[in-house]
């Protein structure tokens, strides 16, 4: 087991109504100014919108607010938050919303601490070592930023979605209500369990010594995922289905599923180009596609953990053929995905064949990196991937 | 699923060689002066001792000292470091030792910011609202208290061993260092093994609606301990499994295995009327003895979960006979308790027959309450439970 540092300092309030204790929450953090920060106009139709303003008002806190946040959070949006913040002196910053809302509310948090583009830190030139804190009311059971150290834009000139970790991003507080999420779409909703599983996912397919609490609980959460999903496909209002998945969100990506484990999530960095590029691209179902392409040429190197996921969390009866079980299993899983209303190929995303070369060569940070986790992944083997993703 | 907060602030440096980040950990609190707290000459003996001191005098942080906690740590010694606390203005307690020390170093947190004795706070007749921060070196994984709201403390005068848990006990850091426990004696290991598979069983053995990702974690950090152990038997300097025991310990007690459930931990409510009134008795050898019995009553009560917990965590092979599978179960739990060196029963412990009815009737807090979970333990079933341990 590899020595690690565990940090998880973001207070979690989950369950029905916890957004009504919004107030009491800020008051008892003695935060006295927030710049609200949301999406579109969900929250506003949902009504949550107006049960914040009624928190902060009742409870007098000063606000202003920044609205317009889309999927795959754009970087001249956070410029805007972080004049906002710095000309308005705003000591929280409020994030009602999913993935995309807290990681453009987490640019703005450290962006406001310093004098240059926050965008440095997005392509780790810079360090932030302080940060305005941020809150959250979350909507949609996804990314895990709520409780994550990362942080993804992207950059709107240059196209490029650039993800920085850095213990500055730890929101303050979480609100979880699994409720609020009833009312997203069936596929959004599948999008949010790819990722979620991909969070855990790429953590437990890595290397490194035995990590046998690491990996039980890496696979008892897919698991719980994998079937939580399936209760969601014909049961959208399942409480402890949507309560399961939320709370997954959350552990998925803070760190619990993969300590003591060396691991650098290339299916996520292949990811981030595709959608880089085609901004109309679901995160998870960029991972949705390209995870099983991954996994059908990386399970060689790592037969004992493929078998374990096989058994575990796919339900693959035993044969004498674990090779035959494990590609079951990947099969399986992208069956699921399918099941769930995720694309089978790159090729249904309307990703165009000729640019598979130019999304391998910025995977690799146009050669100035190789992912090495369990395969190497290279110029060669990302095309590999795409290729067989496509 | 049950609402929660969960809160997890301590921020846990793990691994090899972690105790020698000290002085830079303290720093970056900006620590001035703290009261370094431990038990008797074991750390002096092993070297840990001098490793701490070096690292405060190289970093030029101040300190006092209070040695001397025993095990069941005592009220006296704590008021005394309360007493220093306050005197010496301290911004840090530093405890090196096990769950005594660091419970030790919990009540003088929250006892030097008051005026009254902090006994009223394990009594519950005062609720704590602010507390010097805790930090420690972990030297022996078992009670979990490094990551835990809780602080167990027994009153000298009355023997009376009371336990309150409150968010201003969560440490705000941990080092864990696995190699710091392979001197712990096998004894010890024992019942630190059996401490920590008690807090999560205790959580698990549990009423409330389905929680398939708490339990699927739940289970899973038992199957790890439950493997370890049988490890540790016979390879003690086996790092893997001291670092799975040890990680496990700061996770089946800071709240992870039991979210979004009704807990109330009867077995060791009534394992701390054991110890409390049996100084020379291990909380971990308690427990060994007393779940057993109680499981033996409790499990018609959670079938479906003691099924569970028999095939997942102690392998049993499923037959048609269910009711067979669990008492199987539970027998083989109590072996693998033996085997690692715990007692049998509480006769094996020199416990007096006599004293069965007043231990019940402590339990009860003398008519004041009832401790209902998957089963009532009222005066009856609590007597009823220790006489089948005895």
């Amino acid at each position: 087991m590899n020595n690690f540092i565990y940090n998880t300092p973001t207070k979690v309030f989950f369950g029905k109504n916890q957004e009504d204790k919004l107030g009491e929450i800020l008051k008892s953090y003695n935060i006295k100014k927030v710049l609200l920060h949301y999406g579109k106009e969900s929250i506003k139709k949902s009504g949550l919108y107006d049960k914040v303003i009624n928190q902060l008002k009742a409870f007098k806190i000063d606000f202003v607010e920044l609205g317009g946040v889309t999927p795959n959070p754009k970087l001249s949006l956070a410029l805007k938050g972080v004049e906002i913040a710095k000309k308005e002196k705003v000591d929280l910053i409020l994030a009602v919303g999913g993935g995309s809302v807290i990681d453009s509310a987490k640019l703005i948090s450290v962006g406001a601490k310093v004098d240059f583009n926050p965008w440095l830190f997005s392509i780790k030139e810079k360090t932030p070592n302080d940060h305005i804190p941020v809150g959250t009311i979350l909507t949609i059971s996804a990314a895990g930023s709520d409780m994550s150290n990362s942080c993804v834009i992207t950059n709107d000139t240059t196209k490029e979605k650039r993800g920085f970790v850095s213990e500055e991003n730890r929101c303050l507080f979480a609100i979880l209500n699994p409720e609020l999420t009833y009312t997203v779409s069936k596929y959004q909703t599948a999008c949010g369990i790819v990722d979620i599983m991909m969070h855990t996912l790429e953590r437990y397919f890595s290397s490194g010594d035995d990590t046998p609490l690491t990996d039980n609980i890496a696979l008892g959460l897919l698991k719980a995922v994998y079937d939580a999903g399936k209760i969601l496909i014909t049961d959208p209002y399942n409480y402890n289905a949507r309560a399961t998945i939320m709370w997954a969100n959350s552990l998925s990506h803070n760190g619990l599923t993969g300590v003591g484990r060396n691991y650098i999530m290339s299916v996520h960095q292949l990811e981030h180009e595709l959608s880089g590029m085609y901004d109309e691209i679901s995160h998870g179902a960029g991972l949705a596609v390209l995870w099983p392409a991954w996994a059908k040429i990386a399970y060689k190197a790592e037969i004992k953990r493929f078998s374990r996921y096989a058994y575990e969390v796919i339900g693959i009866t035993k044969t004498n053929d674990s090779i035959a079980d494990i590609l079951k299993a990947i099969e399986e899983t992208q069956n699921y995905f399918i099941s769930l209303g995720m694309p089978k190929s790159l090729r249904e995303l309307n990703v165009k064949e000729s640019s598979l070369e130019e999304l391998a060569h910025n995977t690799m940070f146009k050669g100035k990196r190789v992912l090495e986790d369990i395969i190497k992944v290279d110029y060669e083997m990302a095309y590999k991937i795409l290729k067989l993703a496509y």
